[in-house]
């Protein structure tokens, strides 16, 4: 299990790699990097997952809030707001800010995503292999009421409008019903340079506890990156973002009802599918999930999942690599 | 003499300005801005000139350093340095850098300068129109030598190299020779929507205490603009940047030298010529120079020239409106 390859989204799967690289030291981790959650935002390009990725195993996170900046400051972003220039509902501190200038820099001079992640990754050193999942734009959408004139955001009378997905998540904090959720542009996308590579020389792929919807999900909406995973040949382990039918944290309940998916750790299990995953773990308070799982033929089982530190975390990824062990074994 | 119509620079032309209100609070004053030094940092459009007017005007300058913004943090410009990435050299605060984040999202969206100038200034409110000198690029780039090998940035060899003019003035700090300033781009460009109408519309058109070359001579070098201002039949008044054979501030003495102008009041008031400036203020300690000036065929007269208060900068401002008085009953 020395080459692994992990799909991740923004904090979930940041603080699980800190775990893994804990408990693996010795191997080479390849990241796939969300990037169906970026956004233009004063005209810069903004990559919320690969950089909470990149901030997190390079030592520049805000460890409270799990994304941006520590020791961060927001005179920019109150000047932006003097002029009048918004959202204000999308918190870019001075710090971010930079990273943001480099990557809207060396993306006008013609570099791809995937070359600024490089460069920008030199200087946080996280430890892994951060690749974006595509270099081509996708932009998640997610599709809830129009307004009905009531004042309110969402109205009732069955007409729907798309917001970019921060705006959703953000902005409204999921707190309207999400009625769908796409990723647009996906289908037209190429897994950026390196990626196919990287899963077909992969000893082990890795679902962290990342958002199975608009993290991990549109990861594998990339035409190409499912059908390498799936055929690989080798184990492909992923860890329950759901605990209790409530995610950990964040409102990942909202994007699986869009879908049509419920919130347990068996339904998100089912969902990827046995064609796909191998084996699954749940947290010990979803124990009685684990027959029904390995029913829908993927291999279960229950251990503690909340990331509550460095140490836990890495339990989980040590039990995520004993798992796959077996399923190599079996 | 409602109408007043000020070409300015930076600091001096700011500063001017701000005793002009004063001296005369119900006039229009509108300011047609160097663009000259503007220079692309960071993918960002920076307009120091235009600035330095907006936040003096505006209430927001660094009063200490007469240009940048008061209160200011620099936390974007040292993660770029943690990045890599320069220029080090120009010195852009957080508070700043929204400015030119604005700009260039505005421009990006297809708005002419003009029309983004004139969205800041919602902001900022300086009680003046201005106006940038053109809407195209203008770029002012100072000829030095070439390096020869020593070490040294200009060389002894006879290779000349240009460089910008923000490179020659603050990284250089105009330490070496300049051979010649050339407004690369300005022989292409039109004056800015309103430029020529404000020309002709003006009672007056004063210099102020701004760079004779690299600021008035730059606005002057835009087609059409010192042809609006010698044929508009009404009073043009400057004031000496030259104080006692030395510029107040800046290093003024350096790029007249490349022009072949020397640093006197009196020969900065013949650069301009007869046929473009009726009158020239100096100060009392170039009592000596009025002669000269008034031989050459220019009005002068000579005043306290030290913009040390708001109140001794209107007194010059005054000093201004009644020698064009005097131009004109003549």
């Amino acid at each position: 299990m020395r080459r692994i390859l992990v799909l991740s989204g923004g904090i979930g799967g940041a603080r699980f790699l800190r775990g893994l690289l804990r408990a693996a030291p010795e191997a080479e981790v390849t990241v796939i990097g969300n990037t169906g959650d970026d956004i233009h935002l004063f005209g810069l390009k903004v990559c919320p997952d690969l950089d909470t990725v990149m901030y997190t195993l390079g030592g520049g996170i805000h460890e409270g809030q799990g994304w941006g900046r520590a020791d961060e400051t927001f005179a920019v972003k109150e000047e932006l707001a003097a002029y009048g220039v918004g959202p204000e509902w999308f918190g870019l501190g001075d710090r971010d800010f930079a990273t943001h200038i480099v990557r809207t820099q060396m993306l006008a001079a013609g570099y791809p995503l995937s070359a600024v992640t490089e460069a920008l990754c030199q200087r946080w050193q996280p430890g892994v292999r951060l690749l974006p999942m595509t270099d081509d734009r996708v932009e998640t959408h997610v599709l809830i009421d129009a307004p009905d004139g009531s004042g309110n955001d969402g109205g009732a009378d069955g007409r729907r409008r798309a917001v970019h997905f921060q705006e959703y998540w953000v902005r409204l904090r999921a707190a309207v019903p999400a009625h769908a959720v796409v990723p647009v542009g996906a289908d037209q996308a190429r897994p950026a340079p390196g990626v196919l590579e990287a899963i077909a020389e992969a000893d082990v792929v890795v679902f962290p506890p990342s958002n199975p919807v608009v993290s991990v999900g549109t990861i594998l909406a990339v035409p190409g990156i499912r059908e390498a995973i799936a055929d690989a040949g080798v184990p492909v382990v992923g860890l329950s973002p759901i605990i209790g039918n409530a995610p950990v944290r964040g409102m990942a309940d909202k994007v699986l009802a869009a879908v049509g998916v419920e919130a347990t750790a068996a339904a998100v299990a089912r969902h990827y599918g046995p064609g796909l995953l191998d084996a699954w773990l749940v947290d010990t308070v979803d124990a009685d999930s684990v027959a029904e799982v390995e029913a829908a033929g993927i291999r279960c089982r229950a251990v503690p999942l909340l990331m509550t530190d460095t140490e836990a975390t890495a339990e989980m990824a040590r039990a995520a690599l004993t798992i796959a062990t077996e399923v190599k074994a079996a």
